[in-house]
């Protein structure tokens, strides 16, 4: 599968990976920004313009971007995280001219005063309903703490409060700094023809402004190390979040983190899973890492009936206390490695997959990579280098959230007990 | 891709797609039996001998189950629904050989007293957690209303008291009657060898025990009519499920009915996304078509809040009579064909998608459809085949549940209004 990059005179960048095999091709741009690069006085604005990107254009009304996407079958969306707002639409070959004039009209929005008071509702309505998701809350509270004044620890979705109070002028001095080309990548992966999807980017986005791409307060941070309880009567099961600190996105210990949370928090056959879920102490276990820009975090969470919270906790306490000590088994480092294996070769297997891996790596590292180096790279991990992840990140540095109906939880005293 | 079909001699089927290209394949057995097929005094039976096939066979722990499967890097679970019990494991082809072991080993369950006691927890954690789902909660609730005493009406999960009820051989003889190798289909799609793979599965399934294979209540039903809300002070949104008859599996109107749903309710540019989510007053809404043995359902739901509930129930009622006595239009019609062309497309790219679609197709139908032949059904949809649904099936038929903080919602007054 052949790779290509291209970079237009603007600073934008294009890159893409054909399968002449593949039926459909799925299409991205990456946007470097993200609720890490507001201030307090624009908190979720980045979310909130990803919405005012579908609203429309001058050639554009709202009605139009969803009716031209939907005329040629498009899967599209967007999604807005700590770093990343990315715009993708999903389709089949013989639309890709079509795809890349809306996807590229947009991305030049009008932010029309009344589609943007309207607009509000609907953020105001999401930031509702991710209420009624209790985990998922927690997380937002857990990343909070834990990163304290660091800026990756500000809320993606903003407050109804930060909502209401934007005001539309705002959004469009953010999108000016922000939606720049060379803080922009146009990425394609599946069934298509490079020089092509080149002409057709250039022809769209070759006028797009240039400008600085600086972001603030890169650095690495061993989060706070709180202990909080958050009450929520109206939820059933307690929720409790645990972060550590972790490498970021260029290290080259990556891999070995991975592979690390894999074998501590997989959904299957990992050290929670025997030790919470599978004995019936919680309905969810799970560890993963994150990996960001200049830093990084485990999170280890779980979910269960309020008396059993407690408990579980020490549970995990151990658990992390155990593995700082001793790292993983040999043959707990041979099955996390089966699953990556199996996991990196079924996410590639659709356009869809390829275009999100190979975008990620070039906006974090300007680095293509193949599946099979990807593959090389977990197979290269060894206890030696879980090791040094732990004894640089130590995964029992803890800051911790509880959510639920729990009035009070206490820390477990682990420090030196065992 | 070429297809293959054998039939043991015991009964069971067993089907495969080969695609020598894939890198990856997905092993699937699937046993026509779910929730439909449970008496009361069993609810929740299917679910819960789910979870007790992974729990250990004679030659293997639970323990061992997980880490065979691990070992081997298998991405692996199993569903259960009203009518089916699916069990799949996603893998590396060099890899087949243990997971059709494993496979086969576990779909003979010991189901161990002290497993089984030990599993309830479990379940019932479960059942909590999707207590914190509200718009799942809604679901369950709103198809036992529409149902009635049809068995499709049954939940899934079973009740904590139900759960608590059931005896060890009770479920054995659930066991026994409905997991007999008539009911059960074994499906390979992706990288493999079929000769191998049906000497495999004739190996380990070979012996396994014939039976009848009937099912209960297989009839047509309009569903109740009924006006239901559930006042749930803990959720902050109100959930409100749409009910209304719809083809079953084996209808030759499927297409026609699937197009139609995706018109009123798909996430984008839908008749609901415009008359609700665009402008704010709802935050999801959807349409979808459930089709099943001898009989289907339409669901359209949305969740608002709940001050919003009331005028977005009647904009509801409004875009079902306007379908129900105008139809949809030609442009919506062409939307909704290109929509369904990259959706059948894209869902067919990976193993797993394959394996799914030519296991339900032979479950319902013991027909084999390749994508293309799907592609030409829906393209054949018209305006015609979309009034002949509405006929036999008025989508404004509607039968009705709201969960939330709300004490009274009202039915509105539509018919004859317009």
């Amino acid at each position: 599968m052949p790779f290509h990059s291209h970079v237009l005179k603007n600073g934008l960048q294009v890159i893409g990976e054909t399968s002449p095999s593949a039926r459909s091709v799925a299409l991205g741009f990456f946007v470097r920004t993200g609720s890490r690069d507001e201030t307090s006085d624009v908190a979720g604005v980045t979310h909130f313009l990803e919405h005012m990107v579908f609203k429309g254009t001058p050639r554009r009304t709202a009605l139009d971007v969803n009716r031209d996407f939907d005329r040629i079958g498009a899967h599209y969306n967007a999604f807005t995280s700590e770093e990343n707002t990315v715009f993708y639409a999903a389709i089949l070959p013989e639309y890709i001219p079509q795809a890349i004039d809306i996807l590229a009209d947009i991305l030049r929005p009008s932010l029309r005063v009344d589609d943007f008071e309207m607009e509000k509702n609907v953020i105001i309505e999401e930031i509702g309903m991710y209420e009624d998701q209790p985990m998922w809350s927690a997380y937002d509270h857990a990343k909070r703490i834990f990163f304290a004044d660091h800026p990756l620890g500000n809320t993606v979705l903003g407050t109804p409060a930060s909502i209401r109070a934007l005001g539309r002028d705002q959004m469009h001095s953010y999108f000016e700094r922000r939606y720049v080309a060379p803080n922009i990548t146009a990425v394609a992966a599946g069934h298509f023809d490079w020089d092509a999807f080149v002409a057709e980017i250039e022809e769209k986005c070759g006028s797009w402004a240039q400008g600085p791409i600086g972001r603030q307060s890169v650095y690495e941070t061993p989060g706070s190390g709180k202990f909080r309880v958050l009450t929520k009567e109206k939820v059933t099961q307690e929720h409790v979040i645990l972060m550590s600190p972790a490498p970021s996105a260029d290290s080259l210990l990556r891999y070995s983190a991975d592979t690390l949370a894999l074998s501590i928090g997989d959904d299957s056959g990992s050290r929670l899973y025997w030790a919470l879920v599978d004995p019936g102490l919680a309905d969810s276990a799970d560890s993963s890492f994150h990996d960001c820009e200049g830093t990084g975090s485990f999170c280890t969470s779980f979910s269960c009936e309020p008396g059993q919270a407690q408990e579980d906790l020490e549970i995990v306490h151990e658990v992390l206390e155990d593995v700082q000590k001793k790292g993983i088994t040999d043959a707990e480092l041979e099955q996390a490695k089966s699953k990556i294996g199996s996991r990196v070769v079924r996410g590639s297997e659709r356009p869809m997959g390829r275009m999100q891996a190979i975008g990620m790596s070039w906006t974090y590292l300007h680095q293509y990579r193949t599946v099979d180096e990807e593959l090389k790279a977990f197979d290269a991990v060894s206890l030696n280098s879980i090791r040094e992840v732990l004894e640089r990140y130590p995964i029992n540095r803890v800051t911790t959230l509880a959510l639920g109906p729990l009035e009070t939880l206490s820390p477990p005293e682990h420090n030196g007990k065992k």
